[in-house]
Order: structure tokens, then sequence, then C-alpha cells
């Protein structure tokens, strides 16, 4: 399968600057910039109006427009690691790589992670992220399996554990239950930045929805800060980083 | 209760008014430039990212901020009639006046219709609609009850008493039961145009949500055409159309 590169405006890019990492030319470990190296994890994900990734789940939904998937692209060169839940890795069966037109060398790749803790991702030569690994288009993916990933009582180590795979920044991209994880308490502290795609379109009642769970006893409302909307075609893309109290 | 006027800045009109009916300068009756006046209906609410309306049924909730206050009062003088449905009237008491500053006489606000088919809505002097139309600072509201207007098969029922009840122009705010019926098929035939504010905030599950429910064998997703996203502080105003096959 050959696909096109990406063509992603440099005039789009500085409104989502402020929500990346620094950029990977600057050494993370030169203590005197960073006396404490800290993953920088972004959580993107684009929606219906009523807050669905998908018609139900296992289904591949179009929502956003064009400019949205070349600026996934883009995200994706500006992150070490990027991370999808096993559901996603099988019925997507993302390619995680970037097509963006100035990507030159596999080094500008993000690593594919996959958060499979039941080992459920059966992956073969068919895989895109082992066909493009084979191809040198991708960086080979790291499949995260094993106990101590499973239930909310372990959503703490799951969290420590992106600490670990990700390389000093992890873009999330879904999905939903990956998602929804990362945006309740407390895992939400994992999360730096947001980064979300909505789309004027409604899916109805029965889509694959994006709302975190509450938590007895909790303040439900969680609110983005330093909030930027950018309209992008039909879309509009809301950047944000997590209000803490 | 004495509140204050609002103001609402005039450079935020243009963006509106193509969703908008015509101002009611313009004589509909006029057979030369409208042979067959049709009601201008125009859907409007304010959510989360999670498509919520409220934390639950029976909770105001604060999600939008000042702009979006001053807007719902500029689109109320820009209709003739303001629809609610009864469980809004009982929650939210809601004055469904303007307040905003450049009203000078009672010709200038909307009148209320309340949706009640059950006839549930208690109202007395303290009911807001009732204290502000004996103060001469809101019409008197319609209460549209009776048969004809319970339950998903008489919406069509609802939709042509829409036509009857709200002058050449409706304003419909909510609530929920009440949007989500105005997005499905076929009702939705009744919508002429959609503002949507959305709040960079989620309410986490168990909200009062927006999805339309989904009929057997239709097309499940509704889409906005002539789109429109307008920041606005921390909120961003979505204007559109409802796309027809």
């Amino acid at each position: 399968m050959s696909r096109e590169t990406l063509p992603f405006p440099t005039s789009s890019i500085p409104p989502l600057e402020p929500y990346l990492p620094p950029p990977s030319s600057i050494p993370a470990t030169n203590p005197s910039q960073n006396p404490s190296p800290k993953i920088h994890l972004t959580l993107t994900y684009a929606t219906s109006l009523d807050a669905s990734l998908s018609l139900s789940p296992g289904t591949r939904t179009m929502l956003s427009g064009p400019h949205s998937k070349a600026m996934t692209h883009y995200l994706r060169t500006r992150h070490d690691a990027i991370l999808v839940g096993c559901t996603t890795a099988i019925v997507d069966n993302p390619a995680l790589n970037s097509r963006l037109e100035t990507i030159s060398s596999l080094d500008q790749q993000p690593r594919p992670v996959i958060l499979d803790p039941k080992g459920r991702w059966d992956f073969d030569e068919d895989s895109q992220v082992i066909r493009l690994a084979a191809e040198w288009k991708g960086k080979g993916p790291w499949v995260v399996v094993g106990r101590g990933l499973e239930g909310e009582e372990n959503l703490k180590e799951r969290g420590e554990l992106l600490e670990r795979v990700g390389g000093r920044s992890v873009m999330v991209e879904g999905g939903g239950e990956v998602i929804n994880s990362l945006l309740a308490e407390p895992e939400n502290r994992w999360v730096d930045s947001v980064i979300v795609t909505v789309a004027p379109t409604w899916l109805g009642k029965g889509g694959v929805v994006v709302s975190p769970p509450r938590r007895e006893g909790q303040q439900p409302q969680l609110r983005l800060r330093d909030v930027s909307w950018q309209p992008h075609g039909e879309d509009v893309v809301l950047c944000g980083r997590i209000l803490r109290d």
C-alpha cells in the first residue's frame, strides 16, 4: 500500500507549539536546562459534537477533515512515542508513523506503543506498524503487556509505565478507554496538554464516547486552562492544559 | 430580584446574522418579499466537551462564560418566541426575557413558550416568566399543553405546533429532551440553524447529554453545513445549518 505524503501549512504550527514538548533538538539530559526531566504527555483525539470517536466500538468513522489528518501527522513528529490501546490497534490497524512531507529519516518517526495488558493484539505482517517498520518507514512498535495494567485500580501503575516506555514525550491517540482513563482522577495528572478536534456532526446515541467516569465525592467537572480554539475548515481544534486546583 | 442589563459587543453580531431570521422590521406578510412566510427555527444550547448540558437532570450547571450569556440575550431579541420544555421551566425557573442593554420596549421581548404536554409546570407568582410579565419586563408566557405532544410518535404534531405558536421565528433553548427530539429524524427538518456554545470542560458520565436517538435503517450521522466557529473567551460558538441530502 503506497500512500502519499501530507503537507501541513507552517502557519498552523505556532498555535500548537505552546502545548507541545520542547523540540527534540533540546537535550533533556542537560541538567542546567531540565534538572528533573519529565515526560510530556499530549492527549489528542477527534470527536463529534456528541463526543463520539466512532459510531460504535470497532467501526472506523471519518469525522474530521484533511487539516486534522495532516495535523495528526505533524504532531506525531513532535513526540518520541505514540500510544494507543490494543482495541484501537486491532480495530483500526493504524500505521502510527508520520507521513508528513518534511520527514526525511527514521529518526524523525515516533515509537508506536500499544498498551495491551491482556495480550489481545495478534499482530502479523499485515499489521501496518509491523510492515512499516520492515520498510524502514516507521519504528518497530513496543507492546506493553502483562498484569498490573488491568482495571481501574491499576491505572496508577499504568501511568507510571507511561513514564517508562515513551522516551521524553508521549502522544496518546486513543481509543476511548485509554482516553477516558487518562481524563479521570487521579490519572489526569499525567496529562500535560490536550488537543481535541471537534467536527460539526452528531453521531447519535450509541457511539464510543469520550466522557470520563465520575468518582464518589470528587468534583466531576474537569476544566482546561490556557485554552485556544483554532477553526480549520469545517472543524475546530481545541488546545488546552488540565486545570489543577 | 433586580438584575443588571447585559452588553453584547456589536462586533459579535455579524458572524451570527446569517443564521438568524430576518430582522422583524422586514414585514413577512409582504407577498412580494416572502410569498410563503415560513417559521425560522433556531436551535441553541451550551455544552461541555462531553456533550452535557448539566451534571444531572435537575441541576443547573454553569458551563459557559459571560460572552455566551450576553449572546443568548441578544439572540432572544432576534426571535419572536423562545421555546423550552417543561422540565427546563420547572428546574431552571428561567426568565426567558432579554436583558440586553439596548432593549427599550416590551415589543422587543420574545414570547416565552413552554412545551408542557402533560401539564406538569406548576407556575405561580414565583415563576420568573410570570413575575417579569407582571412587571412589563417580559411578555406573558404561552404554555402548550395537551395530548398529541407526548412521545416520539407524536413529534410530527409537536413540530407542526411549533409553526403555529411561535410567530415567525422561534429560538429553542432546551432542555435535553426537546433538543434531542429536534435533532432526530425527521424532526430536524424544522431546524433552520443551530448555534452551539462549547465550553472547554468535561462533566463526566451521567450528565444530561445532547445526542440524538438513532433510528433503524437511517444514516445516523447528522452534519452541519455553512459552518462557522467563533472563539469567545474560553468558549467557542458554532453556527451552522442542518445538511440535507
